[in-house]
């Protein structure tokens, strides 16, 4: 092999060169061996010419060759563009920050562009002093930082009736992970003063759809919070601008965005959007309802459906997990659709509502794989099959499917979405 | 005090009423005495009708009304645009994650669009097996996912002859915090294989500064990494994309962007951005240069000169605090110029080499302030004054200005950038 050259050459390198040379640095990364002489690394446009001027009063966005990781919805499944959710593109993402740009959005009634100078939330009911606070106010209470996840109930509900569309933005994208800043709930129920007699509070959006979620006291007092900023800057319009309830662990759809109105009360508010929607029906006819907490779920997000693809050699396989009971323990990988079964690692921080990362690093033969993920959280809950759901729910349940994914990963490296019995 | 109805009434609040919701809800909180009757909350415009459609192949952005939350050069302050600063917009950031819209941009010969399939990274010199690497190879290598601060040397440069502009956007901006997802440097230099008298890498950028620099090969085989994604996305291009160094702690640049290059040697290779640049000229005209790590400093970044200004009651003192050395073990604030010091609170993640945010709740009875912050890291340094370091190194430094910073609140609540003896 030929050593580098660090000369300038001002010809572009050129294709065969380049896949000699690709091949050759696979072949030294322990995974295939050196079969093209390599040509010396030449110097490419860029390094030629001077480029764009510093980002002046511009908000970043990402390269011109990163325009399809983008959120994206699907217009058969919704009635309305309004009432519609964007997928996050989750197969382009590492680490365990969504970007708040490609974080899923879901809304009932459309984005509002809510001016916060105009903005108001009310907490009334059963308190002592019902209280109205502007964004001002909300930011003269003491602040917490958190790292959560938001998933929607209905993530992966199209998954329950086998395997469905091509990628896992679609078949896992309603979720997402931010770290929050802003006030407790607790807090700010404790400026109001709660009687006696208080057991439940009822978060109401400001937005067209008004939405209106019950939630427990015990769980309003723990963790819930009134957050104001999302990955450091204000909450995009999508996440609720200029403040959202923040529900660690439960279901997104009880985050309710825009909040204007936290309504206290003696017992559940029995809203449209917990008995006409939000609840799960049953084999036996019955439905679940008030199923708040989502349990623990993983999905491998690379390689998957959409891209990209194995090809032989060493890979890594990147994946998320999370639990709305606790914190993710351990995360197991199957190469071959659950017979055998392989520890994770789990890398990077590991926190209580908040996704993990784990990785598998494998030498890939070539031959067909069927992978999986399973996730066990602190509870000592062990994520199941799409199966032992079904044993128990049917196949009409739209909610909280957090059963095992499978990607099959065909000889050529393609991969698809497939179900193994 | 009239309870909030609940009643959607359909006309805007008025200015009068709304004044009145927000100095009721002050006083409420704590800091203030209810003094003017409420109205009824009103429901807003944005209650009434459908907002715009979820986001369909869109990257999202912030609200309109967070226009002004930007990058900012200062075109006085470089020659030309593409040798330039766009600075972190921190008044109005929260946490400690950087989006990476909004963290500071650095540039030496402007930002380059350069596409991914056309990159090389080569790994030459004092090796065994020089290497070329495309980002796929990069890929396949095991991965890694780490927050941390990325300064630049020159951050609060001006600060060190007195007060400059009134902003801490540009006293404090040249300075961001992320998560990095790539592969360990220590990694890639074990495929390629090290001589045994290799004692120094040179990483080189791929863009038109083809900008270089030394470390020292216990620092590459330590925490350095070859990442390609920041805050889960890929880079964006004026954050190196597709590919840039790592260095934990140390000064931005020698986290080389668009790098293409690592040249391993067994001596300094005294490259024109550690001799000509990056050195601190001293007061007896010596310069200090190889100034890696940078120490430990922190900043009050609400309230800041460019707002939002105090006003009395009830105020959340918010800042910033980090260290090149290790991890930050405490902040200190006061209230006085430095006369006494309480300790803030610390709340959210503790990482090494990763910003902190801390806090001070106060009530303010409307006194002048002179609000000072003071880190300390676990190797027992403690943020030194300005004055400190003008005693050892003169006026005429540019780099490592770690000096305690002070804003001055005036009576109006107006916030000043001053300087106390």
């Amino acid at each position: 092999m030929k050593k580098p050259s660090d000369s300038r050459a001002p010809a572009q390198v050129s294709r065969r060169a380049m896949l000699a040379a690709s091949t050759a640095a696979l072949g030294l990364a322990g995974t295939r061996a050196a079969q093209a002489e390599q040509k010396p690394l030449t110097v490419s446009e860029w390094a030629t010419q001077l480029g764009r001027p510093v980002d002046d009063h511009a908000y970043g966005v990402p390269s011109k060759f990163e325009a399809g990781v983008i959120r994206r919805r699907v217009d058969w499944l919704t009635a309305t563009a309004e009432s519609s959710v964007a997928f996050t593109p989750l197969a382009a993402l590492e680490g365990i920050i969504t970007p708040n740009g490609l974080g899923f959005i879901r809304d009932h009634g459309g984005t509002p562009d809510i001016d916060p100078a105009q903005h108001r939330l009310v907490i009334e009911g059963l308190v002592e002093k019902p209280l109205i606070f502007t964004l001002e106010d909300i930011k003269r209470f003491p602040r917490v930082n958190r790292i959560h996840f938001c998933e929607c109930a209905a993530n992966s509900a199209m998954e329950n009736n086998g395997p469905q569309m091509q990628a896992v933005q679609y078949s896992h994208g309603m979720v997402h992970n931010a770290m929050y800043t802003g006030v407790l709930l607790k807090t700010l129920l404790e400026a109001v003063g709660l009687k006696p007699n208080a057991k439940y509070v009822m978060p109401e959006g400001g937005d067209a759809s008004g939405l209106t979620r019950t939630i427990p006291l015990d769980k309003a007092l723990d963790d819930c919070m009134i957050a104001y900023n999302m990955n450091g800057e204000a909450l995009h319009p999508g996440h609720g601008y200029p403040m959202r309830l923040v529900v660690p662990g439960w279901q997104a759809n009880m985050w309710v965005k825009w909040i204007r109105r936290i309504k206290v009360g003696d017992e559940p508010f029995m809203t449209h959007e917990e008995t006409a929607k939000y609840t799960s029906l049953m084999k036996d006819g019955r439905s679940r309802m008030f199923t708040w907490p989502m349990d623990a779920k993983s999905v491998i997000t690379s390689p998957a459906p959409e891209a990209p693809w194995m090809s032989k050699g060493q890979n890594v396989i990147s994946g998320i997990a999370w639990s709305g009971r606790g914190t993710i323990k351990q995360v197991d990988v199957s190469l071959d659709g659950g017979k055998n079964w392989v520890k994770a690692q789990i890398e990077g921080p590991v926190l209580p509502f908040s996704m993990v990362r784990f990785y598998v690093n494998t030498d890939w033969n070539g031959d067909e794989l069927l992978l999986q993920s399973r996730a066990h959280d602190n509870t000592g809950y062990v994520q199941p099959t799409k199966n032992m759901l079904r044993a128990i729910r049917g196949r009409s349940f739209n909610y909280h499917n957090n059963g095992i994914q499978t990607w099959q990963v065909r000889k050529i490296g393609e991969v698809n979405n497939v179900e193994v019995s």
